[in-house]
């Protein structure tokens, strides 16, 4: 993917593919003593990746095989770039979002993103220089870092519906579902425009211990009317992304405390 | 339906149960020489329902038992009050929507009804005492007459999500078939605002000849990207209902256009 894209001229992260302790040591000492190691394989929503600051600290994943470090990036906040793309070409794009990561894992996600200026044309244009450049069929997601100078750099890609996502069946005209579905038929894109100033969606992340999402629905719709809460019939399990909720509104505070209020329902 | 919307004080057409010509001919004599009759069953988009203007016109279906007769009202317009009720009692009423028949058949709905005044407050009150009296669980349609003198008259209840409703999917915070599970499963009911200050529902009705209704969606999907297309995934008939199309816009006659503009692509 760091190759590809490189070769794209898409912005992304000094990286180096490192196989044994002394290369990861060249790479800590070239990049201020510290990287974010990758495994090739089965990494997600935190696993598969780890901050180090030592080859020491890389040994046990190492002994598999070689690993992806990348350079520890100063960013501001975490963005989200949302696009489809269809066979014939035409790529249609969502406004911009910001994801909120806690523990390697999505929490929240705010769009449009706040205060974005000029980044939402910036991203737009990464997002659809990868869908082209990769000739991507269906939904892409373009995770990105705003870095502490103003700048964007390409995290990771999901080349499918993603969770940054979720926030476009509440809050649309047409959702990434939808519009995957366009997509892979190669059928005309549908309008991404947002339906309301602001949508957030929070993750509910666990679940209600000893209990199912639903079970906690009277309270929570009972207090909430105008959230829309996502179950996906998942046992709860800590860390578990057993649902979300969404919250529409006119600004991103309220809207934001609005929707984080909801999710609190289903705490363990 | 008749007796017991009449024990609840709601306003509905003059009406008598004619077992013989003598007793429809007396009605007839009565209401100004006209009168709807209807059939006890099978009553449906136009089915089972007949208008005359003498006895003899409903002779075969005398024959096979006593008939609904009502005045032949003189109405502006029809409309449509959506409400969903949960077994606890609370009830959540839809904006009022304005219904648009041809041939006994629903073609359009407008919502919210235009001009619709203090008609919108009076017919959220009849269709909450509608399903407040019948003790209705579920999602309730009742159709309107607006009269030429400006009154509302109850002319059906459907007793479900129905066609009326079918704007809610993609104009209203929560949709009728989300309303609909909720209230049976006696969950707190949703928010019923639109989400658009106009949506406009346009049938399709019988289908294109010799394909089905997505075999055009190249085509409309590609002039109307912000249209919302549904494909009930019936084989095209002509007047069978399979499918319908939503536009969601600022005013009522651009919106009504550019629905309307969208299901000719369907035309057979």
């Amino acid at each position: 993917m760091r190759q590809r894209l490189g070769a794209l001229g898409v912005p992304v992260p000094d990286w180096a593919e490192v196989g044994d302790r002394s290369a990861l040591a060249s790479f800590l000492a070239a990049h201020g003593g510290a990287a974010v190691v990758k495994t090739p394989r089965g990494g997600y929503d935190g696993k598969g990746v780890r901050v180090v600051r030592s080859a020491a600290e890389a040994e046990d994943w190492l002994a598999a095989g070689p690993l992806l470090a990348e350079e520890l990036v100063d960013f501001r906040r975490e963005l989200a770039q949302l696009v489809a793309r269809r066979p014939s070409g035409d790529v249609a794009s969502w406004p911009l979002a910001e994801t909120v990561q806690v523990d390697g894992v999505c929490a929240e996600v705010i769009a449009p993103a706040p205060h974005a200026g000029r980044l939402a044309d910036e991203a737009r244009e990464i997002a659809t220089a990868v869908a082209d450049g990769l000739d991507v069929t269906g939904v892409l997601a373009v995770e990105l870092f705003e870095t502490a100078d103003g700048g964007l750099l390409v995290n990771e890609l999901a080349m499918r519906p993603h969770n940054s996502g979720h926030w476009t069946i509440d809050g649309a005209v047409t959702s990434q579902f939808e519009q995957h579905l366009r997509a892979v038929l190669d059928l005309p894109l549908g309008d991404t425009s947002p339906v309301h100033p602001v949508s957030v969606m929070v993750n509910v992340l666990g679940g209600p211990a000893g209990a199912r999402m639903p079970d906690r629905y009277p309270a929570a719709l009972a207090a909430h009317p105008d959230v829309k809460f996502h179950s996906y019939g998942k046992e709860s399990r800590p860390g578990r992304k057993v649902g979300h909720v969404t919250a529409t509104g006119v600004d991103a505070p309220t809207t934001r405390e609005r929707a984080r209020a909801a999710a609190t329902f289903f705490d363990a």
